[in-house]
């Protein structure tokens, strides 16, 4: 089937003429907030309720074709198939290169569409999921193109901050480290602000501070606003969830900025004591040591949990874009718009 | 158990003496035209009963032993067995590489007939298939050995133009581009030639004509005929199948005749405004040029569907080989010769 | 789930107290002798109820993560859990370099625990699966760590050694080429030390003998003892079980050396002329050329059923630390000590 009209251009956010089955998810923005709203709540659904879903794609084929490796997105694109009773064929980084040398995205997908029902494609190119979704005769699932920003990412976060704190808006959020080259970040900042009533805290330094256009996108929401300021510990107190990213030293003008500053955006035990008991702390992984070992245990440390809520939340995803229903779930009207 | 009798040598033509039960397939030779027939149905009957066949090889394991990387091929012999009910196992290209260095095949398919009840195999060496058909104790397909010619291509050849000229004999097929070393075309005339009733337009520059052995293959065959061409544009009414082939650069003795003789074999909207209404394309892919992007959407364009044929052909093979039975599916003995 | 007890410190030899379900396995010495008897008798019971068995882990997934490549083992463990009706994720050697370049073993392994209901790991760090043990929140199966050894290949060997002796207690084991460096030999015959009444032969040259260590676990053994030699034609005749390694040329002081003892350390048909009718030949493969391939036609090479004894055993194992009863089996207790 070709790529469906919501998939392209800015989707209406009433739910009544949108549908995820058949559609290509290429950004979030693809996706209606009352939409967004309902994935969430299937992933609660099937987390309480593993066995139930268990056939909820039977007979199903994902393809995961990863132009380039990312075990983790890939692990759990095709966990959430086969936990759903599909199946999965797919390709990773090194086979592909030589084996498709030549080969137009649009031709492997045409080809690839032959035999699934569903893609997860992941790409270095920048565009290269739009490509693939206009070429596919199945629908595609951007697993990340170019600066490795990604729906399920986005979705995985959404998740882990609903289950910790109840709610995906009415929060205090603080976002910590490289927030200029952070794309997931940016995400999470920009799909956030439809949710509304977000208060950012953006905790980095001079030289990785948040993006001109991603500042705007939150002065264009009447309910959000933001401060940027330099020091976590600062801060930590006021947060209901704390986003950290790493700070990749090749980031820095000089090593002495990068020393001075370095700790700065650590998390450790002595931060976590200044941070209120509900707090959150997630992380898109891979960490590197800007969170110590030690914080693991604590109780906030969600970061693990947001792992499993990605693997929930591309379950939902899966499962509505192929249009199988999870049995006995009922959508809560209510909670949409 | 033993590569049976029907896989080497010259198999009786007879269906009563055949059976593909437990057989390996190394060439088509090895398969009686009657059973190719009979794959041809089962694969019909596949595409028209997907759901009543999802279970047809249910506790089968499939081995896929690349030695070199084709995803395209790998995916189809996977996606065939998944789509059947049945697991896969195994390697492609780069680990393998160090993973069985010093080992020989014979051992390495000794071994993995341990696990999987069939394994398909691709090497980049001539003659690997027969080997491994040899020393494994149950069936292999060869999915490619040396010149990556294999069997399960033609069947796909075969099955593109049955579903669109509603036969495989009494064609007009021609063949384009490079005759010389294109061994699909080999594989497809010689397996048409079997049919009978084929008359053949071999169209390609002087350099690359089709090799004497074929032609004489040709000639064997008191029903089929051909003629040699330089010019696609000339003879493309007369066919009710193309098949196009990609002309490679280095083929040519001087970079003149390339560029004079390139577009000849280039397949274009214009080319096709010659072609009868009902002619078939085909092309086993990957296409760099030789088919403009456009004639994709000319519904005469078949090298998509000879993709998806391509996996059903396997299905059909793959259950045959295991003696899987397809429910419901009962073979049409007036077919067979 | 946080390692077991009893899957850190020397084990409970009752079977009482101890419990496989939910344990991690780093070395065969985690798991009591009655336990490992239990698991040799599980085996047998699959291989003669593969149809009963086929569902015993459905809804199972098990996550194969190669830090270095190893097909054979690989493929064993996954089909395993295919066979018991489970599903599989992983990666294998090149994908992963890149991916988890720069992330802890403790990290990915928290990762992944979040997908798959077991893990299987081969890193080529000594210790690797003792760290993934304790991170993990579900099982971890030490599928080789540094020097590759492995508890599941013993597992294979004992399996073999039942299957072709009807006991695995009681035996003239030779152990015949590098057993200096073999590790496979060392965990066998620690493991044969735990079951007891055993007679070693040891076989090899001057430059790779048995390591005074391991001398002293036989010794420790009241039923046990052992003799070294260094030619295999004089002993062969003596032996009940005959396990092959490779001697390779490298580990030799001088090409003399070497070119005088090469052939002593090959078993041929002719050293097989001088054997018992009931002996058992072993050899954990790949192998070279230690075993002439003629032998592999005499009932006595044991080789390949070791693969398939492997698969039973990795089987058994699976379904008993997810603690997955197998249908219709129960353990003969008069068997456990």
């Amino acid at each position: 089937m070709p790529i469906t009209q919501q998939s392209t251009g800015s989707p209406s956010e009433g739910i009544e003429q949108f549908s995820l089955v058949g559609s290509s998810v290429v950004t979030l923005d693809d996706i209606p907030i009352p939409e967004v709203q309902l994935l969430l709540d299937k992933a609660q659904y099937i987390d309480e309720h593993r066995k139930e879903v268990a056939n909820t794609c039977n007979s199903r084929v994902l393809a995961t074709l990863f132009y380039e490796p990312s075990t983790r997105t890939r692990l759990s694109f095709e966990t959430a198939m086969l936990r759903l009773g599909g199946k999965v064929i797919g390709f990773a980084g090194a086979e592909q290169s030589s084996a498709t040398k030549g080969e137009t995205i649009h031709d492997t997908v045409k080809v690839v569409s032959q035999y699934a029902d569903l893609i997860a494609m992941r790409h270095p190119k920048e565009g290269a999921a739009l490509v693939a979704a206009q070429s596919s005769e199945v629908p595609v699932i951007n697993a990340g193109d170019g600066g490795h920003m990604h729906p399920t990412q986005t979705l995985a976060d959404l998740s882990t901050i609903q289950s910790r704190l109840g709610r995906v808006t009415d929060l205090t959020v603080g976002l910590c480290g490289d927030l200029t080259f952070g794309r997931t970040v940016h995400s999470l900042i920009s799909t956030l602000c439809r949710f509304g009533n977000i208060r950012f805290v953006l905790i980095s330094p001079n030289e990785l501070k948040t993006p001109r256009y991603v500042l705007d996108r939150i002065d264009q929401s009447p309910t959000c606003s933001y401060v940027e300021v330099e020091d976590l510990a600062q801060v930590i107190g006021d947060l209901d969830v704390l986003y950290m990213t790493r700070v990749q030293k090749e980031r820095f003008f000089n090593e002495d900025d990068y020393l001075r500053l370095r700790d700065t955006y650590i998390l450790d035990e002595a931060k976590m004591h200044l941070a209120k008991p509900s707090m959150a702390v997630l992380h898109p992984l891979p960490r590197v040591n800007e969170i110590t070992k030690q914080v693991d245990d604590d109780p906030r440390a969600a970061y693990f949990e947001q792992v499993r809520r990605g693997m929930l939340m591309r379950m939902a995803l899966e499962s509505s874009v192929l249009g199988d229903e999870l049995p006995g779930f009922k959508s809560n009207k209510e909670v949409l718009v």
